[in-house]
């Protein structure tokens, strides 16, 4: 019901990131491509392979030195049916691995709508209480705010009854996210109308490291939003995307932590899973590759907190 | 690159009415989820089958009746892979059948991400140009604006050149919904802020009919906000939520409709999957009591406008 689980997993690795799972076939080596599609044929089930045998590539030089990963489900999506297979085989890999797995899907919608979502991510897939099975066992969902409460507490009830966590858009990392997330209101942004909502929406799921299960997506290209809404919502952990390729340096996203050192975890995704290719590595390396950005990063960060 | 495709089956059924097809299993009359159960097993396959028959059911009754159909992804997403599965059946059948298919999934994300699941919904899947597919063939799809122009252009992109459509959230049916969506900037709510954008974005892909391929969602439950946003998105296709069960009348979404008599179409979902429930019609009587009910909507708005 909180983000305990997930401060363990930052506590045991001493790393407060995240490595996204967003595998374009673009980023993944020839002769994994090459393999799968000798297998299984140069189609839809021969593409989701590759990814999949990428990203579980990844997650075996990961585990153990990044405490979760974040599959952005437009990726998988993107394949079909087969891509949504090889997410679902990457969230259950993911899980055996022992990381904390925080799909990043966006959902959003009203009443019994929201909470078929939960069900689909936070909770489980049920014809009747002795009839249930789960296809994408994760531990929190990205969840947008548009809506209003109505859109929101569906998902907060699983954090409540099954120790899951949400991160509700509050100010995200894309150039134009200040169109609407910047409009002031009697002296407030929008965001940080939708802060104020993030604390009372987390208010149930405080867990016994004081942060509550509803977390909040603020971009680390915004680094004064960052220290403002920091001090908004001291009980919020903070999913912080944008750092690196986006631009997003070590010392902006060090506003992120509270002076306990947790309070946030910072994502990267393209520069971990195409880090063979910047450092002009062989191919066979990319895991090797990949952790060695994820090492880099964690240093670079740390250092600030 | 408009919604001309939409606007023709409109006129040719002379309904402005969409169906949604949101079948939680409590909705499915027994006799099929028996069948579905006796030949799959009481499992996720059986379950998604029995969604599926139930939906092919509603379609074949509805088919000319009614111009489009509208899944709601999360109803499928909450069944898991199987449930997926069905949903790309219930799209193909849909086309098949002739309907306009809306996918209300309310996706949304920026750039490359957003560029993803606008593939997934409204363009294809593909390794290279010559190795291409398309498990879920939409016309249309639902988006959320909170991330601002980035999150909405990458849709806007397979309207252009693909002849497809998209309806932005702009005020939603749902008590909650003013929370954000109705605060004031500058005079100016940030549901008028939206439309504002909507307009913008959807410049480019007016149709011969002069309505853009970037349509609107408005909610039933809010006549004033329908009334004012006519007037301030008149190229705008409204997709209207909220008649019937969540307390929209006739007369309130006839204001959602230009002088014309386009410019909307009205949702409903349970009340027609649930008409034989609400009838007490036997359960063999489903598809047809789907029907009379689509009629007597079809009647109950027409005569408004």
């Amino acid at each position: 019901m909180s983000m305990d689980a997930l401060i363990e997993k930052i506590k045991e690795t001493g790393n407060p990131t995240v490595a996204g799972l967003d595998p374009k076939l673009d980023y993944v080596p020839e002769f994994i491509k090459e393999e799968a599609y000798d297998t299984y044929g140069k189609n839809a089930k021969g593409a989701a392979k590759a990814l999949l045998a990428f990203n579980k590539g990844l997650m075996d030089e990961l585990s153990g030195i990044v405490p979760a990963v974040k599959p952005q489900m437009a990726y998988y999506e993107m394949y079909g049916l087969e891509g949504l297979m090889a997410l679902s085989e990457t969230v259950s890999y993911a899980k055996e691995k022992g990381f904390y797995v925080i799909l990043d899907g966006k959902r959003n919608d009203i009443g019994s709508t929201a909470e078929a979502y939960a069900e689909a991510y936070l909770g489980e897939s049920k014809i009747d209480a002795d009839t249930t099975w789960t296809d994408f066992p994760a531990d929190a969902l990205t969840v947008n705010p548009y809506l209003g409460t109505d859109g929101v507490l569906p998902f907060v009830k699983q954090c409540e009854d099954r120790d899951k966590g949400i991160f509700v858009l509050v100010k995200t990392s894309n150039p134009s996210s200040g169109e609407f997330q910047d409009l002031v209101i009697d002296g407030q942004t929008l965001y940080e109308r939708v802060a104020t909502l993030v604390n009372r929406w987390g208010m149930s799921t405080v867990g016994k490291t004081g942060y509550s299960g509803v977390g909040a997506v603020v971009g680390a290209t915004y680094p004064q939003q960052i220290e403002d809404l920091r001090k908004l919502m001291p009980n919020t952990y903070f999913l912080v995307p944008g750092y690196g390729a986006q631009g997003g340096k070590a010392e902006d996203v060090a506003k992120a932590f509270n002076a306990d050192g947790l309070g946030a975890i910072i994502n990267a995704s393209r520069s971990i899973m195409c880090a063979y290719k910047k450092a002009g590595a062989p191919e066979a390396d990319f895991a090797k590759a990949a952790k060695e950005e994820a090492l880099r990063m964690k240093y670079d960060i740390i250092r600030f907190i």
